[in-house]
């Protein structure tokens, strides 16, 4: 299967190798074409414009950095859609919100091309691995075209409807993450201070019923204050708000998504916006001494 | 090593006979005596009061329902308290409050005896199995006796310090959890209202950082609405509320336990108080159809 | 001075009567043009359209149900900006969002005239008695011009600044009011369930410091249960997720707001959203009994 | 009427000042008797004991400063308790918890007494101008006797039922009041921040459905950072804490009261307990500049 695979920072440089080492044909496109180079050393084919990738293949990827970089790679001249035709594939992995995602869809349906939206939860490791989730919504028979590459890319690939469901689904998991890491934050001090070892806490915590891959991975770093961003707190904090607007649409109440929010909020008003997010612990924490 | 056990519920039961299988001579106790009866044919003793094991034995383990139960058994004629001698142990594993504890430890000690708090995490089926986590505090000279026992009992025991932290330490982590399942029945919610299928968030949920065995194993139940108590809502309220007042003692602001502790206790004006504290759930889905 | 009144529902024609009253000469529109009679029968004259109001008077207020509406009458063939000029003044009144007061300012300036938002505080009663609280933002020498009329229709007129000002001013009035609602449920409920008489407590609170005209005008229908929609509270709930959302621009943590949201949005599910907004109440009081 | 007053702090000494004026009897007692000398200039009687103050009143109120002082003018060697016999009546005007209430309250009974709990609304000015407002529960035959003095130290009083039920009306409305302070901060802050004037907040909320003596009174002062004590930060998260802890009682849920708690414990955890209660709007204002 020929695959065009656009965009190639952290997360699509590791894609689209884990695509060329499975014996997939792959054409490539980077804004900055040089760091195309590594990938044609593996084998791929590299094309001048997304629009020559397009042209040459029949499903083609994009990966990228955020929703204004989706749209250009789609709209600008040379983009996508100016070859985009009947048949032709198009999936975007990149986190956009659902506004993006639709009007993506509704360019390249217009044109007779079909669309899936296809978020991935994961970052640099599990991306290398072969490990993602893949959160895909759209066309259900591109979908089903797109399986064995997802197969490549993830260890488990979802279909979850129309467009927009799966940047829905995302808001979901990452407003429970939020609310956990609070909840995580405040018995992390609440021990603290009530002058039990945070240590042990997360000693206990990890044999029982809510033992989890975050607290043990997170947990010690928070501890020594160590909050290198691996998801920066300003962006949990959006998810959380739109997570919160998707409640508000639906007339969900949701207060405990509420108050995590405004949580993340008061530390993004203390300056920790860039940090990890697992910096509230601090405005938790912090008090006079 | 010979060991006391007394109260032989569900939990005892199972911890008693863990004991014996693993070679040690046990002399049991319970209020209806007649459950001794099983015991006595693994090979157990039987004695007839508090005081009678207690005499008999150098360590004695309490297993009780509730505080009043611990203290009865201790302060009651015929009691623990009354056999209680120089260089006896005397380890209470039930589920109360610091100042039960704090109680018991006083009457022990002013007669010589040793005393340990070991309340444990885990019920019946981990009991069986002996994979508790017990969470000592208390005598350390004790504690370091009881580890034969505390290995057959449980996967892991921790030693916490002084009386009250055991207490302490299972607050906090039951805090954690009431906000986890908060958050969690939220997710479900929203993911259900926004037209997502909440059997696909689960398996989106366990395939990722927050992964845990509680999201697991109530997730289904939770969407089929079957709130079979395996920890009753109002106990897990409760220990929200004591939480807190943990908290607010060492002024630590937890709002988002807070938020999680009104969502219990909106369950309970509901009637849900003696369903299992997953019935949170129910109160964040109800809506005017 | 001539003044140009656009949309006589409720407010509009108590406003303009107000003018008429007071001595100045005014010319009214209405979409449904019957409805100018009764102020024609005043004195009023009447205008057409939009644009033939414009056309005629220096200073020309608008009135209006609705964003959408308020948009149209400047925006549509025949609207008022056809003959918006150097030198014209438009006042818009209405209660619009921040969006719609700029992009009508914008059209406005572009024309050479002058913009002015001025939402109000009050409802009919204060209308007619020329009560109003005048919220106004915008250009200062329009503010300076329309004073005369602003002291007949209102008790007191702000300037605020720049356009968009007085629409956040009114988002703050009632997110204070939207919490101080929920914090009165909450209090009469918790008065009434530990058998305090809710009646008693609305007289205490009359006597205090926290004494204020909406505890003493809502308190006895809540109690009765009647929430006749004086604001509707699926508005108030508007309101406060837009003033959540100006904190989350400015990054300040609001967690008794949210909290309050999230009970209104709660009422919404309960289906109350087009009851008065005292209506949370319910939501509050609602228990098995 | 011949009246017993024990207890000349700053709100005894006006209190007892207003009955002399009114044309009551006085018997006067204080812990440092010096402090009784201006009370006999006025004309008052002193007692060298609680005991002593009894045994010639038909009629004793204490007013104390709290609970420990509160039981120990009634339990210690020549209190109150000596002296009560049949048809005596002991009004306790101190702000004290339910629990020493009762106490009193079986004391006073055991001995033939009649008991009335009345704590008071308002403060030191309120006092000096029997302007407050007196919350009584308890024997409602005493109550009746004591409307005479009651109508001198206060401006209105309410009899509420049982014994407790004052203390339970004050925590209502102590609780609605410390919701409002955190609304209040909230909107201050977010006007401050979104670039309008809090000032300017202060004059429309004053002109409005919400306006309250409150807002007017402390909003100039929170403003300027002045936090000078009226009512501790601390005692009022007391109150909000005894309000939650009733709610809990009776499976009252109230998310904006709990939402309030924790920010009182954010402002103590930051060393403002000792500061007005209006402090809280610190910890909402403050942020990384």
């Amino acid at each position: 299967m020929e695959v065009g695979f656009l965009g190639l920072g952290i997360m699509g440089k590791a894609m689209a190798t884990n695509l060329l080492k499975h014996g997939f044909k792959v054409t490539v496109w980077n804004r900055t074409l040089s760091k195309c180079d590594e990938l044609r050393e593996l084998g791929a084919s590299v094309g001048e414009t997304p629009a020559a990738v397009v042209a040459r293949c029949k499903l083609t990827i994009a990966m990228l950095s955020d929703p204004s970089a989706a749209l250009s790679v789609v709209f600008n001249k040379n983009g996508a859609l100016e070859k985009i035709s009947s048949g032709k594939g198009y999936i975007d992995m990149s986190t956009v919100d659902a506004e993006t995602s639709i009007k993506i869809n509704e360019a390249i349906s217009s044109k007779g091309g079909h669309f899936l939206e296809a978020p991935v939860s994961g970052s640099k490791k599990p991306a290398e691995d072969g490990q993602l989730v893949i959160l895909a919504a759209g066309e259900k028979s591109l979908y089903d075209e797109a399986v064995p590459a997802f197969d490549v890319l993830g260890k488990k690939s979802f279909f979850l409807g129309k467009v927009g469901n799966g940047a829905k689904m995302k808001l979901v998991v990452n407003m429970v993450m939020g609310s956990m890491m609070n909840a995580f934050s405040e018995g992390l001090v609440l021990a603290d201070k009530s002058g039990l070892d945070p240590h042990t806490l997360l000693d206990v915590l990890d044999l029982g019923a809510i033992a989890n891959p975050m607290f043990k991975m997170k947990g010690p770093t928070m501890i020594k204050g160590n909050y290198a961003p691996a998801f920066p707190l300003k962006h949990q904090q959006k998810d959380m708000r739109l997570a919160l607007a998707l409640g508000d649409e639906n007339a969900v109440s949701m207060p405990v998504a509420a108050a995590s929010n405004e949580a993340f909020k008061k530390a993004r008003s203390l300056g920790l916006g860039d940090l990890d997010f697992s910096a509230v612990y601090k405005t938790v924490k912090d008090s006079q001494s």
